[in-house]
């Protein structure tokens, strides 16, 4: 770590520094510079506790940790790209994956309908909400295991492997027994014991970002899935939250190059939740493929309009086919297939 | 709701989307502007899905909602300010309420030695963490039980009913067993399972805003507390996440006026996680107490230098002494004792 | 407008109300819904004052325009897309533009080199700032005039138009006498006074996103120079100010679906300024191009570790031939040229 | 400034930063830690430029300053608090300022009926905007020189000095005939040619943080100020563009502690732009003077509902007598007068 001293303190006031960066297991390192006294705390960062408790000590002005703190999430750790198997898909591979469906599961009529249409149309994975968050306790909040079970079937029927959101301790083992992808939402990311839980089902886990994460934080919360011995982690980036209020969130695509440059694991688009409105999203999805995002989450629905969650931003049947033909010249020029 | 139409759509047009309102359970009113036709959709937004989806409809430009959608926590449902009694204290009436102690307990000798200084100096209740939710996995989380454990004798050393954070569906039971107040931190402001959860023990809650909830939001969340039959609800303000980062957070004081004005719950403010500088802790609390906050949360410990987490926050014993001192005329004046 | 009135008004409160809409010149329409009382003011928004100000009466919930503040910039206003003719290129046809040159002129080496390696590579337009604005007083402020003259000669020599940043009211006919395209700059972008000098020009404006603007008020700062009779306005998104930190701004690419659909003026992307570092710009053209960017607007420098300004933002000479044919099937297959 | 070397570079690449470290100025201190090496370029940052550019290159993981970046404004410049002399008051001494009057200079009833109001409630300077900035050309735009001839008149008949808005380097003169302060807004926090040019009027100069400006950038473009030979500069927060839509801005109090920690310059808190809603302005000002605030901008208007701009914002002239008789406890409990 890199302690910078406070102007003008005393030589007695320094060493009280340097004693404390000792005591702390690092050995300091003093460069006198032209303004500043800078101080190189040298140790290991991962197993020293964090010296950034000395800026409330008046001589200190100000404290920098040098090493990132994220370890099996990185590039360093895992030079090559890492990819996460699904039935028979592979994500993180050549192949650009579409993961589609229903915000919601309403009915058995509305899944079924939309998994033909998507399957149809190109998707490989099927999406659908069984447990949905809501910010209101008077929201639909779900189909609950009926849900799950209409999606079993749909995968069934389709052959599509199923993602869908676990929100609950509780739900674990139930939502593992049906799901192939555990999808972590935005407003769960950083529920660190809700991480553990479904990294330890040993499913692969879909990690939504937080919509007011910073991407080492999400790296970070990416972290608790690796070390609790689970490889099949995807990074999904879904929108940030800014003040624009055109869009529903703001959607950061420079995360496709920065997650695959700090970390090796796949880079998911999920453009529905990232912009709230169905016609930016065709817009959207072309930008995430051209820039190498490994796969898209896309929401769709038969008639939006009298969709039970989101109906603003989920695509209608006719509109993600659409889609799909459109994004194919891109997919090529990205070098996916 | 009030939907707007685009300009020079086709009388069919208008048509669908009329029928589509009453399909919805709405009765259509239409207006003829100057430059706009505008419909008002009559109904009772609580009972009727919302129609926000019909934007997703080509000839809708947007739809408003009327009602506020919270109900519980509002002030329409309850005019009178309400008040959480804890042991022998009352959040919310005329006295100012100070909740202070570690950000972690770590020791039995730390949590004493701090317990009985905050005590003294005019501290009503004891805050501490057993249990930590860290950014990253490789960060002390707690002492746990053993903490609960600690905090329980403090109470019973110096008469302080304690408050603590709840972050885990698991640890409900074990976690209401000793604590007088229970926590829910910013990560999981909503984790609405959580929130049920703790409300559902009966025992008062402390909702701090999540890093990036808009207070609408916030005032949602509390109502899954309500709405799960506990009124002992807390709103806690502990700063928003901005892009100034000469503070770790933003505190936004105005939530004071703002959960006044819309709720009937007390208002706490967190100066310590809200700025995360022991520099600025006093001129904020002060700010707090003048704006008509009903308690503060300060975190206090006896070495900050040394402390297992967020030192950088934490304000000594002699400076939370101080403190109390200097806030004292400040309390007079806000008409508080 | 819509006014939505408080719950429990009596009689006379609401008289009162709509007695004041109609003093302001609107036809009041009200609608009696189950928890609200509704009234739409009938009357043009453009002509007759704002009825917000109504919000500070006790009676009034809120007010919520209807109508979109913005004229000329609107796709209503002009259906078809737009062009800008600089030299013998279009902005906003067929042919996707390439914007590129240092961040600051330096030296005739430095420019020359860079202007002559840009074109070389695929460039359009040269770009250079003169004057620039600069967070710090004792940071380089450009070379001005002499930076003006160099242009100008990198011009004649390349047959480049050039573009340049216009940040002075008193510079406003030294900046025209040289440049091609004047560049409003995201600090300049709400200096309303400068936006008209510009427009009075004559010449071609960029006009950047203000790092914390919101669409709608981007477009109606444009709204100033379409008013003062130039027709040759262009968007540029160069990124907006969030949380993040491991990009400098978060470059908003939703603003090209966004701005093309409410408005008929070019989109230009300045990847930069919008990600701050180097090593993401590439992967931003890419998904800018995709998404249907009317042109790029990128920093290029000889040895970006001794650039005057912005080193870190800037990608070198063979970076930039790298990255215009690794962009070229990307163009075609977004059907640019 | 500090730079963190990625692991495993070669001894080649190593070199070769030491060279060019060398080369731009600095001298190389080398530092091996456990997973690291870091080097400390050890010279004086203000003099040669800066090594952040060094992140362009592959071998170099970041690049940190250590000296801030501002001089003049900085405590270490000027230990003890500065004032500001405007007429015969003082900002930034015991005697807490209140400027007070409309958003805008509509006409001279409005204006003298408001100058006499506040200054009886107990204002000691006057506001008025005579040059407005509308974020739409088709708002009202200020009574441009005769507004500032009604203020000079109502000077003349309250005796209080006048504050009012510099929005063009085409009216400085004009302005500074006029005007006591000088008032930058937020839209122009960032146009340095008008700072520059404020500045050297003479006249005291009223800096609004501009709405996306972290305090270093704000407390440096303060530094224009200053560095131009003026020391009448005050600081004035106004809130920040954060996502929060109950209010306006969010107004950052926090800036209070901050600015008189790193600055000597007074400084000033603008509640009415601050949230935008009158029901949360005295609340607001309380925080604001609890804290230490040297004096406080309220917008206060006749006939809020009648105002030709930002109506929503201002107070009545009743409201203004009430907060002024509510505040004088807290000023007296802040050691004020």
């Amino acid at each position: 770590m890199i302690i910078v001293l406070k102007p003008r303190i005393t030589k007695r006031q320094e060493n009280s520094v340097l004693r404390e960066i000792r005591k702390l297991g690092y050995e300091p390192h003093v460069m006198r510079g032209v303004a500043r006294t800078v101080v190189g705390a040298i140790g290991d960062e991962e197993k020293n506790p964090s010296l950034e408790k000395l800026t409330t000590w008046p001589q200190v002005e100000s404290v920098t940790p040098i090493q990132s703190r994220f370890r099996l999430v990185s590039r360093e750790a895992h030079p090559k790209n890492s990819t996460v198997k699904v039935g028979r898909h592979l994500i993180g591979g050549k192949k650009m994956q579409v993961m589609a469906g229903p915000c919601s599961v309403e009915s058995e009529k509305q899944l079924m309908e939309t998994a033909h249409a998507v399957r149809k149309a190109g998707a490989t994975i099927l999406r659908g909400g069984a447990f949905k968050p809501r910010t209101s306790p008077y929201e639909f909040q779900g189909l609950g295991e009926k849900g799950l079970k209409l999606l079993a079937k749909a995968r069934d029927e389709t052959g599509m492997p199923i993602i869908t959101e676990l929100l609950s301790q509780k739900h674990v083992d139930l939502v593992a027994e049906y799901a192939d992808i555990l999808q972590i939402g935005t407003r769960n990311a950083q529920n660190f014991q809700l991480l553990i839980a479904a990294a330890r089902t040993g499913k692969p886990v879909l990690l939504k970002r937080g919509m007011s994460m910073r991407i080492e934080e999400w790296l970070l919360a990416g972290e608790y899935v690796l070390a609790n011995e689970n490889a099949g982690l995807m990074f999904c980036e879904r929108g940030i939250r800014t003040f624009e209020n055109y869009t529903r969130n703001t959607l950061d695509l420079s995360t496709i190059p920065a997650v695959k440059q700090e970390s090796h694991c796949p880079i998911v688009i999920d453009p529905s939740q990232g912009c709230g409105r169905a016609d930016l999203i065709s817009s959207l999805c072309k930008g995430a493929v051209a820039m190498g995002a490994d796969a898209l989450l896309i929401e769709v629905h038969p008639n939006p309009a009298e969709a039970w969650s989101d109906g603003a931003q989920q695509i209608t049947l006719d509109g993600f086919k659409k889609l799909m033909r459109e994004l194919k010249p891109i997919i090529k020029a990205a070098g996916r297939s």
